[in-house]
């Protein structure tokens, strides 16, 4: 038996059986989590979650029931802290790390011409690209994202390279090369044509299926990037590879006024922004749409009617002051949403961050349309896990903990304030020791951070522990 | 000559003269940030800045010019950091520290009844008291918040108590007893009669004053809680303490629609909210409004003629789903506002954290009164910092770096990404190396944290540093 400061254990986890001892929380449902004090979870040597006991936590009980665990290693629960899934970011720019914290005072159409085409132009500079993918993955595991769904840039071999960041570092990932083929896009930072266009995705497709080799970690992902990037042709071609690799797609919508504006006067035989996509073919349940701010009636009938899915990034839709998106109103019509950074749109690389924002900018939405609108606590929980998982058409694996799923996981460690109330300030989550389950839960969602999670799993691989945490 | 690493540097800093060195960043007005690559400033024993160099920052410059400080101690930026003026908490409960991060579904005066009174009220237990309040004060100037208005409770001994830690740990702090003598208060937490309100609040203002001893660490502030708290004729005895001692007030103000409506109810013969105070006589230059979210026309007229100070507090107003204050609106009248954590309606204990909900709340605010309404990032630093000086009328004293000034700082440290993109995750914020010098404040104002808050001085003296941190 092992446990997490054994070095072998850190180095091929993969190929042990693992108990997880200790307490656990995820959601049951949009409205509740599932809070289980004494819990042990047996993940297999393939990251598969095999059982799961709740009754005890003592490692002795679990093995007598699970007699061929004998030789599992085991990870215990420290400070009195909680095992969480892990985050699932459902749109993120990863070259734009490099930018996260600088934020525009002025509006989208502007912003993606001072600050991000150059920045992601620059990124054909492979070793600028390993800096900033390296960072951003590193950066994205440590606050506890687990799968991520990433745009790149238009450079094939860059984009190629985030997919082998992510695999090495075994971050779940869908690596998205970016499609701008129209004339709109700066003369120095889109693609040639609309044959260079299919022919650089068609590429990036290949490449990332080919690494991932059926592991399951990375996957391409058909990034148009919004529909002023592309001509028509260019999307309706870009359907068809999605079709033909039963693959997803990404895009942004109906993010800001003057972007609405634009398409509509691109597309003046589209009916509305959703409409655009609609007819290229992309509008299908595989498809993520970003934002989704400003949607009216009938679009919100044709998401719904074709069973696409929202990134909500409440951040950047507030530091861009691109508007308050209506959460509620589209959970109540059946959409599935999840959340999101956008980074750099978004400051922030966690979706912890994105859990706070979601419900502060839900009350926000409230002074429009009502009590209702508010989101609580374990809503926001249940869109960045549970929530995402269906975004990324992956609810069957990750997003929560039920036997057959994958151990995409995180070990959630809450210090209790000392009695002279003077030790511990690393931590940032003040528990004096009289809060409820809920409460502390609560303290964690509101002032937690990255010194939070002080390890994170992916398929039952360690793939992040805090520096100078004594595991 | 001696630097912060020589022990004796930090036992006694106020002993000795201290030569900061390296960049400075302040406020030079709402809208302009004054950067100073190369500063050399001159601390005397007293923690009054003395001199500041300009041009150059080499210790050898400095002391040229300045021939009486070749024994001072030197103190020397790290991490290609820089100094900032300290922070400004204008509004902040000590007590509810203890609930920090538990945020209600429901609004403000529930919230009082289900979460703030109770804790309030088990204060008057010291042990406990003692606990809260030094975690209170350790955590935010860890978090650079070398000013605080804090609000204590009814507790007499339980206040005193706040201002023996302050003053030990070195924050300078408002120290106000609480203030409930309505029977709306509960009946297990609130003071006997008005008379007991009186006797008590001036008991609380002589102790601050005699504990403080000129020094100017620690000061008493009258705080009657609120309106509905408070009968018409004690808040008229409280003005008179105000006025006799000529101290600051604080009190909150049109917070929440129901909030408001029962102050209607119980003060039919007032105009407005703002009346009540008024009539009152504490509606004056020395009196700080925490929330002021909504004013109306007369209200606002009646503020500035009276020259009242409003504390904003972004967080608590949307997570209490209060509103969203209008503080353009406010700063174009020429009304003073600083910002406040609002802890624990709040649940954050950071100002930097304020500054950026600050400019977010802004963009919401934008969305109905238009683009003007937005802040900026450089006025939301200045609120912080100047204009909360301004609010605790200590304008002349803290808030910037001008000769004359306490030297009252922060030590900003932001390490660069390495090449390899790996290194330094302990540091919040990703800085790599092509930034300006306004683009690594922002990304310091977006995605930092108390870790980069290296250490944190008020009047000269060494108040916080990071654990962990070689200095």
């Amino acid at each position: 038996m092992g446990d997490l400061s054994d070095p072998a254990t850190l180095i091929s986890p993969e190929e042990r059986k693992t108990i997880y001892i200790g307490a656990f929380v995820h959601s049951k449902s949009l409205e509740e989590l599932d809070i289980c004090e004494k819990g042990a979870i047996g993940v297999d040597e393939r990251g598969r979650i095999v059982f799961i006991e709740r009754e005890d936590s003592h490692v002795e009980s679990a093995i007598k029931k699970h007699a061929d665990w004998a030789d599992a290693a085991i990870v215990t629960i420290k400070d009195k802290g909680f095992f969480f899934p892990g985050f699932i970011d459902t749109h993120i720019h990863a070259p734009q790390h490099g930018n996260a914290g600088i934020v525009s005072k002025s509006t989208l159409l502007d912003w993606l011409n001072t600050y991000t085409f150059p920045l992601e132009a620059s990124l054909s500079d492979l070793a600028k690209a390993r800096r900033v993918y390296t960072r951003c993955v590193s950066r994205t595991l440590s606050h506890g994202t687990t799968t991520a769904a990433y745009y790149a840039t238009i450079d094939v071999a860059a984009t190629n390279l985030l997919a082998d960041i992510c695999l090495q570092k075994g971050q779940r990932a869908f690596i998205g090369r970016v499609c701008m083929d129209s004339e709109l896009s700066p003369e120095w930072y889109r693609d040639e044509s609309s044959a260079d266009t299919i022919r650089k995705s068609k590429e990036v497709v290949e490449y990332v299926k080919k690494v991932d080799a059926g592991k399951g970690i990375v996957a391409p992902i058909i990034t148009p990037r919004f529909a002023p990037s592309c001509h028509h042709d260019t999307m309706c071609e870009l359907a068809k590879i999605q079709k033909e690799h039963d693959i997803l797609a990404q895009t942004h919508i109906s993010e800001n006024a003057g972007e609405i504006q634009l398409v509509k006067e691109l597309f003046p035989e589209s009916r509305h922004y959703t409409d655009v996509y609609d007819t290229a073919g992309l509008l299908n349940s595989k498809m993520i749409l970003a934002h989704a701010v400003h949607l009216t009636e009938d679009e919100k009938i044709l998401i719904k009617k074709r069973d696409a899915k929202i990134a909500h990034c409440p951040v950047s839709n507030s530091a861009l002051t691109s508007g308050t998106a209506p959460v509620r109103d589209l959970l109540n019509r059946g959409i599935t949403v999840g959340l999101g950074t956008d980074v750099s749109g978004g400051y922030s690389p966690s979706i912890l961050e994105m859990i706070r924002h979601t419900i502060l900018v839900s009350r926000h939405r409230s002074f429009e349309d009502g009590e209702g609108a508010k989101l609580a606590t374990e809503e926001a929980l249940y869109l960045a896990t549970r929530g995402g998982a269906k975004v990324v058409g992956l609810e069957d694996r990750i997003g929560g903990f039920e036997v057959g799923m994958d151990w995409d996981a995180q070990m959630i460690t809450l210090n209790t304030v000392s009695e002279d109330g003077e030790e511990g300030l690393e931590n940032p989550v003040d528990v004096f020791g009289w809060e409820s389950w809920e409460d502390r839960i609560g303290k964690w969602a509101y002032n937690g951070d990255d010194r939070n999670t002080a390890a994170v799993w992916v398929k039952g691989r360690l793939v992040h522990q805090r520096k100078s945490y004594g595991l």
